[in-house]
């Protein structure tokens, strides 16, 4: 599979008419080709407009024809075989291990929202039957089931060229919602994007489903991605990037003449508290697997462990100097982009620059292009408190350790913190209660809350949430990883009396479609 | 019980301290004793804190905890007895029967939503269980439960001084989901919301719950409403009012420093399509079964049907010329307020002076201060679809006939539609074809399809769906009546390895609240 610096509306392929880009090697410096002209304006209308003539077609697909589908991309993508794999190395300086695992993680997302679609739970089938009897009123026929909401426009992420880009969780959760989808397709992995995408358009065809089920949009700027977010068609969108780039977007969807969901995933410094006993009783290993955790793809995770908070002391001091001492041992990786490596040293000369901040340790430079160096500083609590810059995110491995004089001045941090998709606890059997008195106050601050692990590694799964309150993401009543994504995508119906042949399928008397349906208040077995 | 003309703050009660407001019976024109001195910018930060202190407490009742509390509420509003009733019908000009009826589904609804606590679903609870033999890696144990947003701001609607209002729906559904709630009373019934507001105040009492769970406010102006949706204790809001009152508070909402959701329920014109079989068999009894839908409550519901759609011909005329008598000879309602009636006379002289608009007929004055006289209009279908004010509401009883030339030009007229919570359907088993043409393009502009009915009377319901596409509501994922409603005011929080001490109940190995789980993908029966 050649890439032809194409992009892909409806079924055809072809050369945008716009300013072009082309990927650059992180870890060479190179150019690659080919490059990718931007799409223009009327791309753009036709995107849409093939979306909405798609949209009523693909939200009324049979559970089985949509999960089939689903899993036709999974299979498109797997015989994309190695050069999706070379391509992708070769545009993110990612190494070949984590991107093979990540088509993995990609494939699973898929069929696992095909079992979703199947288990058809997303529907949310509540019947409410006539009483024609019931006094002073008698009662209607009611039923309920949830539809897609429209057309979405998906920004690819940065850094998950697979996972959390074409046809990543934003895409397969819009897609089994119904949803038809146009992607702008971020400008560090155009060629991954566009493999993908041909995936994608190849698994359309193949289950015979209308062309404008997907399309995949590029730029050079930023005028595509606002068109589409302003676009009458597009019903929401979903973004995983910065804060600025994503609250630009969110404003702009807010301020349409017809305001729509935007779920942008933005910052996240992601606290990990030591509790006294642990620290103490595991000083080195917890040094270890948080230096770890930190470089874990060269700290460019969502989920990256950016702040550590713990009562100063010996045994703070202890962890302090291991974490030193391993940082330094640490390999120094290629990050994503020449952009992304040079925000991340404006965001460590930042903190450096701080008056409160001290410098602990930073590992040294492999001199190669575009390596991260990580960085651990630390500072103290009251200087965290008074200052919320101290939590901006700094996108790589760059983390912040605060020591505290109390555990009500680790409460008073845990107050003091912004929204957080993660919070990690390391705490032992005496550390019960602290954690107790913690676990309130940062359940109103984070999606997920971790005991003894790290925060990096996001299952996919039932009970995963990858959101939090703002600014860890737009909209905490949701997650963009795991299969309640699905939610985001669907409103709900109610057909008041309306003639069964005219009813849709999983409302009809009889149970069709063998869903478990609301029933009288009552769950159908 | 008498009002006190106080603002209720926790378990205080006392007159506020800011330019004061007075109930008018609109029936009358006399102004009701006594005076509610407004609130303050304190009173706000002090009912903002009590909810911020009380929110720990409140969202970690038990469920039975809760239901309870939901159905004591419920029986100190029915102990209020005639006080009540005679204070709203003095306040609103609405007839002893409806608001007696009004108080049933206040009850009602607080009950429903007890069930709905006690049953669990709202917690959506799933487990991923630790699978430590996974390979290549092995999968933490993840536990999710949806939690309460926060404190919660409700704003009264004029319309329903119960159902609506101070123990409406929307305070019904945020309490249930374990959400503090700080009412702003609405102004045109400020005896009402007192009487209403220490009925919960009580309830709070009975059931040992910490005072912040319910405060209620009074203002003059927009002041404290502003200073409810902007302070940072204030997690979501809930609103059912004007277009222009809506959109203003949620701008206020979404340009927070930390945006939250805005749930505005604001205007809809609740089309009704008359196809042709129907129309030709039913003249008559649709003509009168419309303007009674139209003219009841003085046409002040949300889902009053004020667009009626059909093709042009002898039956429509003969369905016009029977709407017009029948209009005729409605009774002329009081009109909630004399603002809400200043509104519609204008409402109605706008569609008057509109080139495009003809008038069919008024029903004459009963002379009565305030008095509604239902206005029924016509145009045609090209004047609807190149004109969007012919959109706008007019809140009362004022309707527009479209004619149109073809079941095509219906359609055009379908899709020219903007956001509606009802989109009604008259049909016979001849336009069954019809009707499904219709039904994909109206299931994308509505939350509601009804057919054969009238969309006034909205069942409290698991499958009612009161909400809808933009500019019926801010967000059409959602619905503010049945108990879906509940989920507006949640979001989830994920439990990774977390001890089993530490974990919420309703998470626990065992199940010990005996919830329907979804554990490893099944549902637990």
């Amino acid at each position: 599979m050649h890439v032809d610096g194409v992009q892909l509306i409806g079924k055809d392929q072809q050369r945008g008419s716009q300013s072009a880009i082309q990927a650059v090697n992180p870890a060479t410096g190179d150019t690659l080709e080919p490059e990718w002209a931007g799409s223009s304006q009327d791309d753009v209308k036709r995107a849409c407009q093939l979306a909405d003539e798609a949209l009523d077609t693909y939200r009324e697909t049979s559970l089985e024809a949509r999960a089939s589908f689903l899993e036709t991309i999974a299979e498109e993508i797997e015989r994309l075989g190695d050069a999706l794999i070379e391509r992708a190395m070769a545009e993110s300086g990612l190494p070949e291990a984590r991107l093979t695992g990540e088509r993995g993680r990609t494939c699973n997302q898929l069929r696992l929202f095909a079992r979703v679609v199947r288990d058809g739970e997303w529907l949310d089938v509540r019947i409410d039957p006539a009483q024609p009897e019931r006094t002073p009123m008698p009662r209607v026929d009611l039923r309920q089931r949830s539809i897609a909401l429209g057309p979405v426009a998906i920004f690819g992420a940065s850094n998950f060229p697979l996972a959390f880009s074409v046809a990543g969780g934003d895409t397969a959760s819009a897609l089994a919602a119904g949803c038809p989808v146009i992607v702008k397709a971020h400008n560090a992995h155009p060629g991954t994007s566009e493999l993908v995408g041909k995936a994608i358009q190849k698994a359309v065809a193949r289950c015979n489903l209308p062309e404008g089920v997907f399309s995949l949009l590029y730029d050079a700027d930023t005028a595509i991605g606002k068109a589409l977010v302003t676009h009458p068609s597009i019903k929401a969108a979903g973004f995983t990037g910065s804060r600025n780039g994503g609250m630009t977007l969110w404003q702009l969807a807010q301020n349409r003449p017809e305001p729509i969901p935007f779920y942008a995933e933005m910052s996240s410094i992601n606290p990990v508290f030591l509790l006294g006993n642990a620290l103490e009783q595991r000083t080195q290993a917890l040094a270890e697997g948080f230096v770890n955790s930190l470089n874990m793809g060269a700290g460019q995770f969502c989920t990256s462990p950016g702040l550590v908070i713990a009562r100063e002391g010996e045994a703070l001091n202890r962890f302090i100097d291991a974490a030193a001492s391993a940082l330094k041992a640490l390999p120094s990786h290629t990050m994503l982009t020449p952009g992304i490596h040079d925000a991340y040293e404006q965001g460590v000369a930042r903190l450096a620059a701080h008056s409160q901040v001290r410098s602990v340790a930073r590992a040294d430079s492999n001199d190669q292009p575009n390596a991260c160096r990580p960085q651990l500083f630390s500072t103290d609590a009251q200087a965290v408190i008074a200052d919320n810059t101290l939590q901006e995110e700094v996108f790589g491995a760059c983390s912040l350790i605060v020591a505290c004089s109390s555990d009500e001045e680790v409460r008073d941090v845990a107050r003091a913190l912004e929204g957080q998709l993660t919070v990690t606890l390391h705490m032992d059997e005496g550390d019960q209660q602290a954690a107790g008195q913690l676990l309130p106050i940062l359940e109103r601050r984070a999606g997920r809350l971790l005991a003894n692990g790290w925060p990096t590694g996001v299952e996919v799964s039932d009970a995963m949430v990858h959101g939090g309150p703002f600014p860890s993401t737009s909209d905490s009543r949701t997650t963009s990883v795991g299969t309640g994504a699905i939610e985001r995508f669907l409103r709900p119906v109610c057909y008041q009396d309306i003639p069964e042949p005219l009813q849709p399928e999983a409302l009809k008397a009889g149970n069709p479609l063998s869903l478990k349906r609301l029933v009288d208040g009552q769950r159908e077995a």
